[in-house]
């Protein structure tokens, strides 16, 4: 079963909002098994809007339409979905009822173009109530082709999908129907094409699938298995994952949606141990990564964002001749602004990070880029240098992100080597 | 001229990810008086993804392709983009010793896979350089149709297309076209509805328009012109956003891209005065909003996150009997943090915030969402109650956005009355 996301509206087009929709349905349908190979937006014109669905039509089995439902002249949706499947609409007296009562609750009369939104199919198809606005959508069938029309705003589209849409497309489905189970291993410390090359042979696979995909300072690998149910599905993911995770070992740090900063705050939590910031050229990120995590204030009491150099030593107790011997961005410095957050702190890690953010400040020696990251633990204090690409933000970002890798690896091999 | 937009990737199918580009470069092209009457997507699928090119080259001028230019056997846009274009690739010998010596200084041998990124055509066009990722993007034009090939992460995308793929557009564009340029105001501490009421007049006017829109704790209004060049058109608008910064005085921040941030940073520095931070429920993200600022090192010295009460009396001076008296999240506490911090960093200004972040932690008395924000300046300590909706993540967002909002007005209200 081959399904289609049509958005249609000239403000999408034109960038003036972020389609949010489309991923919302698109996820709800691969839960259900049903494929999507493409999805189109298109503009509030007739012509392009008849076009685009003529062809949806012809190389979908769902066509699933969002936006141009409501009482504008450009809300066309409903009528030109309803001509290119071929079904007649007639006005609906109950819902016109119902947006006469709407207005006159408003103390207005109601405008005549607002009828439109009364129109329901004679046959092949019904209204799908919207409990959160005036526009009711549309779902009709006919010669095995589905068309559902929705609504545009996502708090009307999503009661709409969940109350109406999943079932009828379920039911549509029947008994031989097949789920689609995903599951994300999220890898650190090693690139996109070193994982894949660890993995190339199950990269090849078809059932379950496995498809890297490179993210800011990490990547991932995307196990997806087809099958008649979830637990069916799950038992072909599973031992593909297992097989992941021994080959590239603690490079996985978590699953699906989880974070580095979560999986730190967990691992503390149950180690009874905290950790403390001290940050230059992140200026803040650390600690607000770790503080937005529910529950961080277990593991968590200071962080010192020390951004000029007196203040590394007044809070950090960075020896002033550290500064002057070696600069604020040096292995040295960042091992002293570690150490003396740990001590201040009395906590059983620390991270602290200087660099050179941007877009000024770089020199021959030290450029744009060059970070220092060093992670204290009660079995000494490391440091690594880094050359990071991009602009001030990507660096501040990436030097986040590599800090906390860093603090995962110590929290790691600390407890188990004690 | 018309543009399409063809994302490629099974994961924005899957809607695994949302797709920002796309609104990027829609807005982007807007701006150059390009249309855009399609925007497609399409899984990693060749089959597929050539017939979705053919289909859009056929019927626009310019077809912008995001994604799917990495070195994994996926990554097939490149190469499907010139065989539809009618066009050859080879290695250029350049891109390939980049790419060599950026495996040799991270200590690994150059997977052979890598070496399709430097794929570029023999003629009809060029690669489009990539400051900021390994994969180089690529513009090639034949018989008058113009593809160009962007790589997905929008770290990459966003620089490439300001400067590569906007100067070749408008080369194309060539004279007798016209331009839509448009200005964004960016208005705080007035709701969107009261912002719409007061240009009510203005937003119904048609060159330029104005259209209101609502953002996480402020709102936008957009004056939009259509003109023969860039000139006529900023003479369009001016007149209209001088009457709505008349009317909405220093409710309107910034303008465009400008963000509160930045407005506080460039001011400050100006006036050569400082500020410093003390953070509980926002946990750095204040700070980090101020040091995103190139030049912050010249306004901000020191940022302390006091996540644990004894950390807020032993690095705030925050007096135990405050806490105990009224708790952390308190009038009083937060007014002992901004003093502190701004005695301790002998600092200008000082902003400090604590509140109930949750999930958990709310009381009755004292929910979650609960928000107190103190600034102190020159001219004394402000102090003002929230309560924030949403999740742990709004909270802290909102809490400082507002705390930045109550800066900017202490700050201006302390160089009016200086």
């Amino acid at each position: 079963m081959i399904a289609e996301i049509v958005s249609v509206g000239t403000e999408l087009l034109l960038g003036q909002i972020v389609d949010t929709n489309s991923a919302f349905l698109a996820q709800t349908l691969s839960a259900l098994g049903v494929d999507i190979y493409y999805r189109t937006t298109v503009g509030d014109n007739p012509d392009r809007m008849r076009a685009t669905l003529r062809e949806a039509l012809f190389r979908s089995d769902i066509v699933i339409t969002v936006g141009g439902l409501g009482p504008t002249m450009d809300d066309l949706t409903k009528e030109i979905s309803a001509e290119v499947l071929g079904i007649e609409l007639v006005i609906d007296q109950e819902i016109e009822q119902r947006l006469r009562a709407f207005a006159h609750k408003r103390g207005v009369a109601l405008p005549p173009s607002f009828l439109k939104q009364a129109l329901v199919p004679v046959e092949h198809g019904s209204p799908l109530p919207n409990p959160n606005g005036t526009a009711p959508g549309m779902i009709a069938e006919r010669n095995g082709k589905m068309v559902v029309c929705l609504p545009g705003p996502p708090n009307e589209l999503i009661p709409m999908v969940e109350q109406s849409v999943v079932p009828a497309i379920t039911e549509k489905l029947g008994a031989g129907r097949t789920v689609i189970k995903s599951r994300v291993l999220r890898i650190i410390g090693i690139g996109e094409s070193l994982a894949e090359d660890a993995v190339k042979d199950l990269i090849l696979g078809t059932n379950p699938t496995v498809a890297p995909y490179a993210k800011l300072g990490e990547c991932h690998l995307r196990i997806t298995a087809q099958a008649s149910d979830d637990q069916a599905a799950l038992k072909l993911i599973e031992p593909v994952e297992k097989e992941i995770k021994r080959r590239l070992g603690k490079a996985v740090y978590g699953i699906d949606n989880e974070t580095l900063e979560q999986v730190i705050v967990e691992r503390l939590t149950q180690l009874s141990q905290t950790v403390t910031t001290a940050e230059s050229c992140t200026g803040g990120l650390l600690a607000e990564r770790l503080t937005a995590v529910p529950g961080a204030s277990v593991v968590f009491n200071t962080g010192i964002v020390a951004y000029a150099n007196d203040v590394k030593e007044k809070l950090l107790n960075v020896p002033h001749e550290i500064i002057e011997a070696y600069g604020a961005v040096s292995e040295q410095t960042a091992r002293a602004m570690a150490g003396g957050a740990k001590a201040n702190d009395q906590s059983d890690y620390s991270v602290a990070t200087t660099g050179v953010a941007g877009p000024t400040g770089g020199t021959p020696e030290k450029p744009v880029g060059l970070v220092y990251i060093a992670v204290a633990s009660p079995s000494g204090v490391r440091v690594e240098k880094y050359n990071f690409l991009g602009r001030r933000a990507d660096i501040q970002r990436r030097a986040a992100h590599a800090a906390l890798a860093l603090l995962r690896e110590a929290i790691i091999s600390d407890s188990q080597s004690g």
